[in-house]
């Protein structure tokens, strides 16, 4: 089983990563693009036979406790077979 | 409409990053990690009325001539509306 974890700075912080990359798209003369942000991702690869719903509480708690910075940052994550 | 854009380092490239993640997980005693592996999340937000197919191709290539190094570097892509 693999876990997908995206990470991203929360909507109040200032993004200056995607905020460079998205002015640097408009400079390049790429169309269409009002907005940038740049966050992480993680695919963790779960042990072979862990069952799903101790799986989503470890992921939970890992990307919340390990991978997230709560005072500036957010996740979502989700599980696939 | 939002362009979800993953960039990953490909199978065969080290990903320092990533060990390093899950070897720091395994020393704090976290259950069931197999394997980590760390990428890029960008979240594209882009004019209002581009019409989808026309998204579909200006993000395949941003993703592909910007967002990605094509020599270690895979990505992947979704719409949203």
């Amino acid at each position: 089983m693999k876990a997908h974890v995206y990470v991203t700075l929360k909507r109040t912080v200032l993004d200056a990563q995607g905020q460079t990359v998205a002015d640097a798209l408009r400079r390049m003369q790429y169309q269409g693009i009002a907005d940038v942000r740049q966050g992480k991702y993680f695919l963790l690869t779960l042990d072979d036979g862990i069952e799903a719903g101790a799986a989503k509480a470890e992921v939970d708690r890992i990307a919340r406790e390990v991978l997230t910075n709560p005072v500036i940052e957010d996740f979502t994550f989700r599980l696939e077979d």
